[in-house]
């Protein structure tokens, strides 16, 4: 399996929850057909918005499961392994090849204070134990609180350890570095570059990326799939413009307010909210403990998604 | 149980391995005598100094297990259970219960943003799985990137919903500032303040702590049951003496060379190599991705037990 | 005056020294030229990359007046008034209206805590002092510790305090945020938006950006002009294709050793060393106390400059 | 003139206010008579507390020397020289030795970024610049952004450029630590090391600190003098009561609200509102861009003042 697989939209896909807190199998498997059929090229599991962090290691292993028998193989699935430290996402990556994930997504180690050296052999030891799978790096400092070297990275890169990376970092000019350093190494054919950040993937693309993993692109893919199919025909102005479009629908993951909640319940509820709006899920609930958003700031998400929704 | 149990000096208890990576249980029996013979008042397991976050739930249980039956009552228990959100952290305080822990420390959530609503939610959370047991809050900054509110924590004190708090953020002046509101509430008997700096713990108790949770009483206990008995005596200059001498000590964990490995690595490197050359536990082995010490380091290590090790 | 005079490529003119730390006003001149012949749209004196920092007042003023003289209308000059706060600030707005300056270019106040109200407060009392004269905002954070919050710099643009911003933030997705909510707000032509980031030109133009004030652009300002002039002309391949260019000639920037020197030598010391080797400058002396490249560095900034420099 | 001087309590003297914003120099002389009658043992003219940023070079030099006439040789009075870089330090060095200031205070450079070897280069030059006075290092990293490495203060302590330093960063074991490495290296008669927090005061001395310069002492110099001889003398645990009173005392510079004013307004204007109070200074004036309490708050303050003011 080669790498490649895993360009253009790869959505990090949520996880729809019961009231009870428990996995909503039936939702998640909307949600899946909902990405496909929005035209994304491949499904990101167990990402940050698919609160990985809040699952237990048993309902990160259903989602995956369900994620991957229901796709079917109509686009390739890869599987977030993110757990602090080596041994325990050995076993996060265990589960992954159980259930048949066809690439692996690991971030630096957390918690513990950390070291290029050890975030290295980190990422070497989480390859050697499935050596089959392409390996993406997730470089997320706002979780992490580190930020992966991009020597680093194409070091590992050139070793055959890494297929590519994602980059949260929100910094579009430290992408781009690392795009231009990817390609004088003559590396542009072995090492993926994936943005995660919704509102500038026309940059990403106008940088030389190969594509972008938006949380955003759960509510609205089809939005994702044009705009990176406006990107790769160079039709720039026209995604820019789409893009615009797209950032306005963003807006709602600033409804939910900072006084009585995390940016990530906001974001994550801000997704949700619009996921249950479309009649994608059933409920909008997060895991805990993360907030709700109130009557009032359902109301503006699903006002926001009435305006800016985009479809083809 | 009452949570006034838990004060005085409470080492945050390793976790020695086999060279396999696996726990190794016979020298943790004997750490656990080395910590009671020593004179230490609790025994805090799972905590950032015994690698926790670098164990799985099986390595976690276990060693709890081992550390609560070698222990036999001798002094009380308590137990990490950290992990970064709700849901998991439940199923570590489910074992915890089962295998008899007598208190429970939890950080914020991390790797999530998180906010102080949803920080108390998690503490109400945990302590309504476990009502029985003292649930104090560990504030780790340098590990989940959030500081605890003072006063959420006061108000969760108020409500008893924690039984006192674990202080890691080296802020010796907030430490006290917390005291000192604590004690304007009127919560000085019901809310337990431990620092965890190893170096200043004279100051904690000067300013009316309740004890200190030191990562390098691990090594030398007596030192620190010393300190702390000068402390509670108001023999604040003798106190300071010895503190200095421990702090000599504590330069075990500046050896390991920082363009190698982390802090995490030198500091619990420099602490197993000690308790190796103690004699007290077989292998130095830290978990993965943490580095090894070299031998030079090692020898350096050893000459600094050597010349400032506390025997009374 | 109108503030859309400052739209385009406005680079910050460095200030050359002679070997006392003096300005070299010869030099000074000699640069002007060379950035009006390569064709910019207006000059902005003092500046972070213009050292005003480490300029005394009088300094700056002599800078100041030898660059308006010498421009002598050709294009319009901003000056920077740079200070810890307001009343050290409106200083410098006197010296700058007393010299003849288009522009004024002031940051939030820095040394000191502030806070969104008092930075408010701060503009409002620099506009007051010469309410004739367009004031941008200069967002610098990793110089003042803070940022400029979106939201008061458009009530600010609304009253007519400010005329633009230039951002020197890094993030391209927040100064796209901006230039949207600047859209919506109905002041596209009332609020110039310009972006720091000398390798991310492009993005801020696609993204609806007034311009660029690029370090850079003191050593190759024919490459910023032709880079502006693909972007305005909708040319996105070429104009990529010339920023990836200008982003190895940036590299320039990272040749200094980091064990020796700031990344603010490094950077100004790069670009002086660049313009000495175009023979515009006479020395490439930073002032006190940043550190010099050594001779390996120079030749290896040379050898950069000899590949990447763009000609028409 | 030998160092040694610059020990025990020595406040950063405020700078009162008229309401158009220049100095108030009767209020001033006030003030200085306040302190020395409080039994402090030096004055710290130009500080943080002093807002020394707010002011222009003359203000400062009318301040302090208005400070040095007026303290007629009761204690030695040193002078903060604090801006951002080498020449415009040495400017105010010139100032400072033309009114006879007997000691300086500089920081690290600030707004630029800079390295360890600029900020020891930087020492060194000021030091050249009057070589007769002994010159303390600032370390307030709150403000500069940066952190003055212990190593480096000791490497020039030994060289004789460094006679102290004042530390602000509020990290008591770093603090502590600095102390054991300066007399390990045998450097304890020759290297003072004061503290800037008002509120642990008891803890440096302890650890062997010289001194403190409390911001707080400008309104109670008495308490800290008392203090500090409370601390000399080994009675700790009066000192540590005292200390609680003291920090009772300091909620003064929490009493302004944070959505309307930064920490700096908070705190100086609970000082100057509480000086106000006692009838030392006749306005509470503070310099721009600061925010004023309010009636509600003012009263506040009074009233913290009128419960916890430490009289002998």
């Amino acid at each position: 399996m080669a790498s490649a697989t895993f360009t253009g939209v790869i959505p990090p896909v949520m996880t729809p929850l019961h009231e009870d807190g428990s996995v909503d199998l039936n939702s998640l498997r909307r949600l899946v057909d909902h990405l496909i059929d929005g035209g994304v090229d491949g499904l990101f599991a167990l990402g940050s918005s698919g609160e990985t962090v809040f699952l237990t290691r048993e309902q990160r292993k259903l989602a995956l499961s369900t994620i991957i028998e229901h796709t079917a193989g109509r686009v390739p699935v890869t599987a977030g392994v993110i757990e602090t430290t080596t041994a325990r996402v050995l076993e996060l990556v265990a589960d992954a090849l159980e259930v048949g994930a066809e690439g692996l997504v690991a971030t630096a180690p957390f918690y513990t204070r950390t070291h290029d050296v050890e975030i290295e052999a980190h990422f070497r030891d989480i390859h050697a134990a499935a050596p089959e799978l392409p390996l993406f790096a997730y470089n997320i400092p706002v979780s992490v609180h580190s930020n992966l070297n991009p020597a680093m990275l194409l070091r590992l890169a050139q070793d055959g350890i890494l297929s590519g990376t994602k980059d949260s970092s929100g910094n579009d000019g430290a992408i781009r570095s690392l795009i231009e350093a990817r390609d004088d190494a003559g590396l542009k054919d072995s090492f993926t570059i994936l943005t995660g950040s919704e509102t500038t993937v026309d940059f990403a693309y106008l940088a030389g990326a190969d594509g972008v993993v938006p949380g955003l692109g759960n509510v609205n893919p089809a939005a994702y799939a044009a705009l990176a199919a406006l990107c790769k025909a160079g039709k720039w102005d026209e995604a820019a413009a789409l893009q615009k479009q797209i950032n306005h629908l963003f807006h709602i993951v600033f409804v939910g307010d900072s006084s009585r909640m995390s940016g990530s319940s906001a974001g994550l509820g801000g997704f949700k909210t619009a996921l249950k709006h479309l009649n994608i899920i059933d409920s909008s609930l997060l895991a805990a403990p993360h907030q709700p958003l109130d009557d009032e700031e359902i109301a503006r998400v699903n006002a926001i998604v009435d305006e800016f929704y985009y479809t083809a």
